[in-house]
């Protein structure tokens, strides 16, 4: 099945939209009726919704899944092209992201992975292009520049954010902690200017938008050293959870799980293409109205839809000012990441930045393709922003620009990309706070309304913004809600 | 309610067997008939059986949960001494412990933890005695000590493990990982011994056989590096995830969640004092009868008995040779636990080793107790094994010895422990493996057996022998039972 979703460009075929994933939904509806009242209306089918819905039919309730895209996934998602998973969005996992290794294990898929970084052959070297100066180096002194750089960034208390962040789940467990959201990264990185080389500088700043996908005046410092924290206080649990393993048969083959058990249950109602338009709470239901002006009931509504849409969506009785002082602020991420299929090199052990001169700053060697080519894997963000489908070879040349140390011009055979900044749905890659959002307003987001409930990475309080945030954020409503709907059938059975 | 397990010393008391415990269950029983056909028979009530057990009732099925004990817990329980909680068993959590961790998110307890450590106040150092010489250093030149020691033990590849154990969850994902399970620690440390210092090799053979509590020629070399790489291939990383938090209120408060919520769904009886004898596999259905004589059916049974105690019980038909060799080996974990609390000495802050003469051999300050005692807790093994309860002043003497550095003899007002070796329902602490039985068995042990399946942390994928590994294999074999009776019901319900 192919997505509306996507681009793919090659130079037989130019830009085309929509690419297939087995994560696209058919029949795109299993609703018979709309007479039915629900236990629990679920918004959105990103991995969050998808595990509040099967967890609430798995658990015995009655649920109905309302998904404006035609497939499931939301922020990750493969396609599948030539049968060959290239990661729309978020794309790696690891043993230490609880909530998504609980799940893997549960279906037992932890051997599905592969590495991400091969460094055994080939162009086998870190790139670092600087725009005027350009520096290539081993592997091992890639880490020691990073190692270095981001040793300094992040330690503030002499441990490197121990002391700070001791609990990352506990959200401001310090008020060190707290005091720090009010920080920029650029505001770290002027404390530290003098100490760092301009290569460690380079490397630093291309790091760290790597996470945000935003500009460094614009993100938290203290959501990076939150982060830094979840990874274990050192760069190589960085690198160890962000980014070395991948699903071998792509993302969509994970949630893909999760959407068929839910359906086993034949607890859910689904309907894709069904964007929602209002919720309103009357106290004793919520109604929704999807776009097309279709109204379901049920006892609760987990909405899942992500910060920067929220405010797309009405809401009746009107969401509490905290939340909307949240939306209105929204988040920063507006990461582009385009997938490049290249012919005339063997670039599968190479990484490489080019910042802060190119629209795309930094790179991996991230597999090779049914064609024999290295897949590389480029992202760029708010610093530099562009919309990738508008001009194409514009964004060849910043794909070429990644590798200004080498000799041979790339031969670019394929480009893949999901313009997150462009998508109705999403408007943003992950949740990246600027300053101060997540201190001001993290508790108004996890928040509920009267009968409905939010749940989504955005506001998780581990690994926030990853897909583990969503699983995370998806088992926390759905246990509420099986809850308090148990608690309410026992009271009206005794009465 | 206070349970047998355990025994609590006083100088007022003496000895006295049973301690009080939030996880004794009352009434232990709520079954009023047995001429019930159950869905599912679970065998046992530590973290496994109850995660199994919940699951199973939560996802619809008709659910019997047989213990031995009158508590529920297994391994991991918390007494409950004026309100101050004595971990028995297993105690630490950490958040790259996935399932352990997913569950506390679950129950929204990710902030009830609270440090072991606190390296603040009082006696704040590390005492490293070795029987003639003894030494005393600050915690920084402990953990440099460990450092040197640990990297020059697992560095089989000049990566400390990584490319040998690079996916954890993936067993013996490489042949040099499975080449390691022929190996006993002390042939690695054999391999070493030029290049420790006489310090080094006592820290390290004493951190290594509080992991084990085995000796060191009876431990897997690999299952050590296994819990390495679990741990992120490094000593920091081993301290935070193996030893850092524990609940605030003592692990019975977490294990109790478990039950409870499983009683909510109405779909579980369960009977404690229940040890059983004799499990049938008759093909159309599993009975299993107690040894009062009680028969119980089911479609599916759930064994989660450990491996040293799953001969004790009579299989028919008869288990397989895999297994049964695998159990007539047995894992070789004699850990003696014992809690003491000292009243003139402020030792929070203190850790300290008494290795290779002492029958305890390393010992941490963990608390300070409602009497405001510090609360000491000290482990031996079976290198020097002793049943405390046998001679309390031997006991009591193993203990002052912990802190031979120190003038003043400490004044025991307390002693708590639970002797796992002579425990009929155990035979021994968690699990450790000697050489060879992983690499040969650990696909023998997670084989069903008919309508019988076998779930034990013992033979968990990742963190084989935590809490965490009970949660997951509680959880696959679950969801391994609800799958194939859904699909039964389906094949049934189209006929």
């Amino acid at each position: 099945m192919t997505s509306r979703d996507g681009y793919n460009w090659t130079p037989a075929t130019g830009l085309t939209a929509g690419v297939p994933s087995i994560g696209v939904i058919h029949p795109p509806t299993n609703i018979s009726s709309s007479e039915v009242l629900y236990d629990v209306i679920v918004v959105g089918a990103g991995y969050c919704g998808l595990t509040a819905a099967r967890n609430a039919a798995a658990e015995g309730l009655k649920v109905l899944l309302l998904e404006g895209r035609d497939r499931i996934g939301g922020r990750s998602w493969s396609s599948n092209i030539d049968g060959y998973p290239f990661e729309m969005g978020g794309t790696w996992v690891h043993w230490g992201q609880s909530n998504t290794w609980r799940e893997m294990t549960r279906y037992q898929m932890t051997s599905e992975v592969e590495r991400s970084f091969d460094f055994s052959y080939g162009v086998n070297h870190y790139e670092l292009n600087m725009g005027e100066k350009g520096y290539t180096m081993s592997h091992e002194k890639e880490d020691e520049l990073l190692i270095s750089a981001l040793n300094k960034f992040t330690n503030i208390d002499g441990v490197y954010g121990r002391n700070t962040i001791p609990l990352p789940y506990s959200p401001f467990h310090t008020a060190a902690a707290r005091d720090l959201d009010n920080l920029s990264a650029q505001d770290r990185i002027n404390s530290i200017t003098p100490s760092l080389s301009p290569q460690e500088r380079a490397a630093l700043e291309s790091f760290v938008l790597l996470c945000s996908g935003a500009t460094l005046a614009t993100m938290s410092f203290h959501e990076f050293l939150h982060w830094w924290a979840m990874c274990g206080y050192t760069y190589a649990g960085c690198i160890d959870m962000l980014i070395s393993w991948k699903f071998k048969r792509g993302q969509s083959s994970f949630a893909i799980r999760f959407f068929t058990e839910a359906l086993a249950t034949k607890r859910l109602s689904y309907a894709f293409n069904t964007p929602v338009a209002h919720i309103h709470d009357t106290g004793a239901s919520v109604e929704v109205t999807t776009r097309a002006g279709v109204c379901y009931r049920a006892a609760r509504l987990i909405s899942t839809l992500p910060l920067n849409v929220l405010g797309d969506v009405s809401f009746d009785p009107p969401l509490s000012p905290g939340k909307r002082a949240a939306i209105a602020t929204g988040h920063v991420n507006q990461c582009v990441k385009v997938h490049a299929e290249i012919s005339n090199k063997h670039l599968r052990s190479w990484t490489g930045v080019a910042y802060p001169h190119n629209e795309l700053m930094y790179a991996i060697g991230d597999g090779t393709t049914p064609a024999g080519n290295t897949h590389v894997v480029c992202f760029g963000g708010d610093n530099k922003h562009i919309d990738p489908e508008v001009d194409v070879e514009a964004t060849k040349r910043a794909v070429s620009n990644m590798f200004a140390q080498q000799k041979e011009t790339p031969q670019i055979e394929r480009l893949v990309f999901h313009n997150w900044s462009k998508d109705e749905f999403a408007k943003g890659a992950w949740f990246f706070p600027p300053p101060g959002l997540v201190s001001s307003h993290l508790g108004d987001l996890r928040e509920r309304h009267g009968n409905v409930l939010f749940a989504n990475s955005d506001w998780a309080l581990g690994w926030r913004s990853f897909i583990d945030g969503a699983i995370e954020e998806g088992t926390r409503v759905a246990y509420e809600v099986k809850t308090e709907l148990a608690e309410r059938e026992r009271v009206r059975s005794s009465l």
